[in-house]
């Protein structure tokens, strides 16, 4: 398979990029890589990776192709996309248009990776809105939020497809046999809520093509409820960043209050490790990027920090995807939807 | 001042409503309290205050007015409210209503409180919304949120008057010169947000009888930023018991790290204290609770798990309302906000 990868995206581009790519196609038989960039300057980069002997094996698999314009995370998505015909989003997502790769891996603008999935690769079928999903790092059962920001004003029956199609995520990249697809909320039962989540719940009481187990509380999303957690992106962005906020806080508190005594200083010498392991496992380095549900082909967005094992891990993830006919179940699921159209009452 | 006190609110009741009843009069000799509830059973109750002598300057500010009927959290508000006249949400609220009293105290049904206030007590003039603010126990500067969940569904204007209540709430009782008030968004810039949001801030922008600080990111609602953070019940909701979802994970995880291993055990031995402090900073007990901005009296929701110690601090954050003279402040500036209204466009 074909996986386009922008060279330019993210804080520390173009190297972490070309590295990461590299890293891949070591790891991956199958995998060829188009890196899209500033020609000149990617090729350079690639003859600068660390160990040039171990590109014997895979340079034949990595392609440039030419894209001297790059898109800021500063500048208006649309426009953007619009004005600069030669930046790496467009040079790219075409070639996923004209089914010259399968995969779009970059760690560049949010706003234009989503505009430019929408508007150059095309939305599935029957899919109203594509979703940004995201795994949260909930211990020992790692939970699929859609929509993490894409969608801040939302219909219920775009949530409900976000459900599905974090269900098609999770059943084929994650392995799971039936996620359970809870519906954030700020209560349990089903009258609670604002007028949008109650018409959702409503909907996704239907028959539906995924496994729906109710209202799910903000209290409640980290705790291994679930594995798919269905919300609009206003206030599934609000949980995410929430969550990051509060476990910094937390870590920043307990260091301070260690720090002020003999005796939790060397208490915080002897859990080292602990604290090491357990920051770890809040790291989005490990977990990948966030995946674009919804779209005609594999789009991953990986963080803006990202580093070359970031950007390995997010090209693993776009293999996953592909390999899980990601797309194929999506566009087959879609139209077994319940609507709450009035035709579908009365059956 | 009098406050009226439902004796049957919450887990421990009425044990734990009368005894911080008893420790507040205890504390503060200006304050006269009514507790509502069976009357025989609350008297039972006084009776079995644990320091009988204590009583012997206290009994004669201590009044027990019978309600002999409860409201349960599971019954719905507003038709429990109209069945069980003899309630104490319905006395106790009725006192309040005929100026018998200033201040209304329960750890029972939210629902049943915010209903009963906004019906019984009611609105005060120019407000369309009660709301429910919440104290956010942010390490170094508390952060009021309001709405934390009381209005699910709402219209820009309302976010503003939440504000201003927020702002009246933070100088009047937490004695702060000029809260700065944030308004809870996916970013910082003015075109960020949902539809409802990006109308709020327009709002926010203009004269307004609070100082308005912009948007502030979920991930930085913990971090000290602001006073007063202004936002829809259904995002505040989620934000308030995520966070609370967030830390409860984050300190069993560290649990579960330390006590794998023998160096962790110990470190958690010398670490005991700081757990400690850490954990009491995020409890709620100390914060009292949570008032409903925007009726005719103090109104305080108590947690419903609240310990006596919980109680007492509840019936001073209603007698700081009070002094305070929140509701005049809010009955003041209601008027002064600027609501878009064509007239004010002109001027």
């Amino acid at each position: 398979m074909k996986i386009v990868v922008d060279a330019m995206g993210g804080d520390f581009a173009p190297k972490v990029n070309v590295d990461g790519a590299i890293d891949a196609l070591r790891e991956f038989d199958d995998v060829s890589i188009i890196l899209v960039g500033p020609q000149q300057q990617v090729e350079e980069t690639i003859g600068a990776y660390a160990d040039q002997r171990a590109l014997e094996g895979v340079r034949e698999r990595l392609t440039v192709v030419d894209a001297p314009e790059v898109i800021t995370t500063e500048e208006h998505p649309v426009m953007a996309l619009r004005r600069k015909k030669n930046s790496t989003f467009v040079v790219g997502m075409d070639l996923v248009r004209r089914k010259e790769a399968e995969a779009f891996v970059s760690a560049g603008s949010t706003g234009a990776l989503m505009a430019g999935a929408m508007f150059k690769i095309g939305r599935i079928k029957g899919i109203d809105r594509p979703a940004l999903a995201t795994l949260l790092p909930v211990p020992g059962r790692p939970l699929l939020m859609v929509d993490a920001g894409a969608n801040v004003d939302c219909k219920p029956s775009w949530i409900v497809q976000f459900a599905m199609m974090g269900s098609a995520y999770m059943n084929r990249v994650m392995n799971l046999e039936k996620p359970q697809v809870g519906l954030l909320n700020i209560g349990v039962e089903a009258a609670k809520g604002n007028e949008q989540v109650q018409q959702t719940y409503a909907l996704m009481e239907k028959p539906q093509p995924f496994e729906f187990c109710g209202n799910i509380e903000a209290r409640d999303a980290l705790a291994g409820k679930c594995d798919v957690l269905a919300t609009d992106g206003f206030a599934g962005n609000v949980l995410l960043k929430n969550t990051e906020g509060a476990i910094s806080m937390l870590f920043s508190l307990l260091k301070e209050g260690l720090m002020g005594s003999t005796k939790g200083k060397v208490a915080a010498l002897l859990a080292k490790d602990t604290f090491k392991t357990l920051k770890k496992s809040f790291d989005a380095t490990e977990i990948g990027g966030a995946p674009l549900l919804g779209v005609e082909g594999a789009v991953i967005k990986a963080h803006g920090n990202s580093n070359a094992r970031a950007i390995f891990c997010a090209i693993r993830q776009a293999k996953q995807v592909v390999d899980g006919g990601v797309v194929e179940v999506i566009r087959e699921e879609v139209a077994r939807l319940s609507t709450g159209a009035p035709e579908e009452e009365k059956a």
